[in-house]
């Protein structure tokens, strides 16, 4: 069936969420059998509801490719959870926008919670006869989603953290006095990318000590291990998740002084693990210590993109415009790892309601003794952060795509 | 005269001091006629008086030139201020090893406190009639050093301040939501780095407040100016140094629930303004706000380098071994900026006295309404971040300079 593409990008940002929208207009633009218009809906889903639509086809080229570095969603992005009764009215307009755009495939580049969107949508375009082809683009820094290997977005957000471990590592050796220092590291459940700091280390210019969410965090063992390594090196580099949990499952950030707001989805805005462990190596140690939040760069280092991720994200969106146009839909762009020796991977169309709002954790197999990674998540995470993707500046500041965005005309 | 040179690195750590290092390296090789060997003291002055000494000629040149983008200082630092006194015995100390290991030039890389001892032992050499030429090769990302135009470690320091700032506004724009963004930048008493995320602003992708120390800081007009670009955008980026103060002197951050440990040099350690000011964001405005603390980062960004900053770097630690076989002492390295079409400047060796224990604070005629920085302000910045450092990447992982720092025999 001929129709119209629209594609949208929605929840948290990364580094290569546009490399994957880049990926899905070049992909469409080589359709032009199936597809005739290729759409983008602004903010997500509210994109379609708002009829904030804009025609992707009018977007220079010279500009489209600088969408590989160019970092967050260029769209636009959205927190939103669709209903789950198909006769709330919002499902009612969509439907209606729909048909009057003759939108047959929706693309969805989104996370976790987008994907339960994308599972509702094709649940609904079915339930009501309405052929549409529903397909989620993997993207999430948090490595989270469950059946493929992993996803676009991660490697580039370890490759960042890694990277700029590193860094602080060469910083905090340069004097002789002692010094702790904690860095704190996104990932609410998940150690992923935590535990990245890990690949800092090939070189031994790495973390000392590594805590994620996986595992029960013990103060008094980790104000031994502090100890420990101080009294031999006189320098401690810790990396910790923002997500760790003592014995009772209780945020060790929720000993600090502020508590946070919740955002929509429930989840906990977390931030402050580092600072409660730092009063903690002051006051119960009496050392020299220093916090350090990554913060938002984890998710926005457009300049510091791996260039197997952000092959990877565009490789993500193409194929997910041949799965619908080639009729799948409620699934999900899956990425598999083939068992060679060169580092390959094919990409696959999974079932939508195998990975909407599933959660995938790090091996905790892989975890060494509670503060440190196996050499099976090194083998695992180096060929992610591989090859550097070339980016421009202008004058010396990062020149990042400039889209026009020019709104299709409003249908009746 | 022919003797041996020591180098020596002190003070904070940037992302260009190797770069000084190997400048001073290089122009010692070719200067045979005059320089027998090239010792590195480790650890600053205090590498001097350990007899901690290394042989720099024993380095491969492999590794000597990735100093270009290697961050922190390879030798490492020290902070430590010589007392006035000539007749301390850490004076007589310092001459001992400076006769038993024939050395006649002393090149200091540093900042303000380290050119207070580059001042102290060439006034010490000519009292004691020993024949040493000291001369400092400035160095630090504040850029408060007076009589240069710039100091090298600046112009790095805020390429990845402006660029870092760019892509966390593409982070922050991306949801239709509101949001106050604060983000914290280091500079204790001036606000040369602060005034650096202007540049950001070049394609209107930066920050909408910028808040310096040169100019007493008024919450209640914070607060109003916020409000203000909130109703009008529903987006506000303010960039703020962590050394505001109120109109009483008194330091923003002071109002934070944890107090600070003074450093050796009696330096308040900072950090905090942030928050604070998100604090009041959140309790008086009720709106959405973070706070992002870029930290260490800013000054050990290798991989950020502007090749502008590594290049005069360079050229500063090469300008001071010349000047030193010339026979100047008690000189530090500044940099003019030659009057022409492109951006062009000369080295040349100013008074120590003039320059050490002296602050160079951000002109205040470019500092517009207390809130945002001029056209003088960028035409004097942009060229200092100009031009990318090619750097070594080894599985995706920075490959910096490992040095065999071999210790040369005691001499009895």
């Amino acid at each position: 069936m001929k129709g119209n593409l629209i594609v949208a990008q929605s929840g948290g940002p990364t580094s290569v969420i546009n490399s994957s929208l880049l990926g899905v207009i070049e992909e469409a633009k080589r359709n032009r059998r199936k597809i005739k218009n290729i759409y983008g809906s602004l903010n997500g889903i509210d994109g379609i509801i708002n009829e904030a639509i804009v025609d992707l086809k009018k977007e220079k080229k010279s500009e489209l490719k600088k969408l590989r570095y160019t970092p967050s969603s260029i769209l636009g992005s959205v927190r939103k959870c669709l209903p789950s009764d198909f006769n709330e009215k919002i499902y009612t307009i969509i439907l209606e926008v729909f048909k009057k755009y003759d939108i047959r495939y929706f693309l969805y580049i989104g996370g976790n919670d987008s994907m339960d969107t994308v599972q509702k949508l094709s649940e609904f375009f079915k339930k009501v006869d309405y052929e549409c082809f529903v397909i989620g683009v993997p993207k999430t820094i948090d490595n989270d989603l469950v059946i493929t290997d992993h996803t676009p977005g991660y490697g580039s957000a370890i490759k960042y953290i890694a990277n700029t471990i590193k860094e602080i590592y060469y910083d905090t050796i340069c004097y002789a006095k002692g010094r702790v220092t904690v860095v704190e590291i996104m990932g609410r459940d998940a150690g992923w990318l935590t535990a990245g700091s890990k690949l800092a280390n090939l070189d031994d210019c790495g973390p000392d000590l590594i805590y994620l969410p996986e595992v029960a965090f013990d103060i008094d063992k980790f104000l031994q291990d502090v100890n420990e390594i101080y009294a031999k090196k006189h320098k401690v580099l810790v990396c910790v998740s923002e997500g760790i949990k003592d014995k009772q499952g209780k945020y060790i950030m929720e000993q600090s002084a502020y508590a946070n707001d919740n955002d929509v989805f429930g989840h906990m805005q977390l931030g402050g693990a580092a600072s409660v462990l730092t009063h903690l190596v002051k006051t119960k140690l009496n050392l020299n210590v220093r916090a350090i939040e990554l913060n938002l760069p984890q998710r926005c280092a457009g300049h510091f993109n791996s260039k197997c991720d952000v092959d990877e994200a565009y490789m993500s969106g193409a194929a997910a415009v041949r799965f619908a146009v080639s009729g799948l839909s409620g699934k999900m762009v899956t990425i598999s790892r083939v068992e060679s020796k060169k580092y390959k991977v094919t990409y696959s169309a999974s079932d939508i309601a195998e990975i909407a709002n599933k959660v995938k954790t790090l091996p905790t197999s892989w975890i060494k003794d509670g503060k440190d990674l196996t050499q099976e998540f090194i083998d695992y995470a180096l060929p992610l952060i591989e090859g550097e993707e070339r980016v421009n500046y202008k004058k010396g500041i990062l020149n990042f795509a400039v889209l026009k965005k020019i709104l299709v005309k409003r249908k009746k």
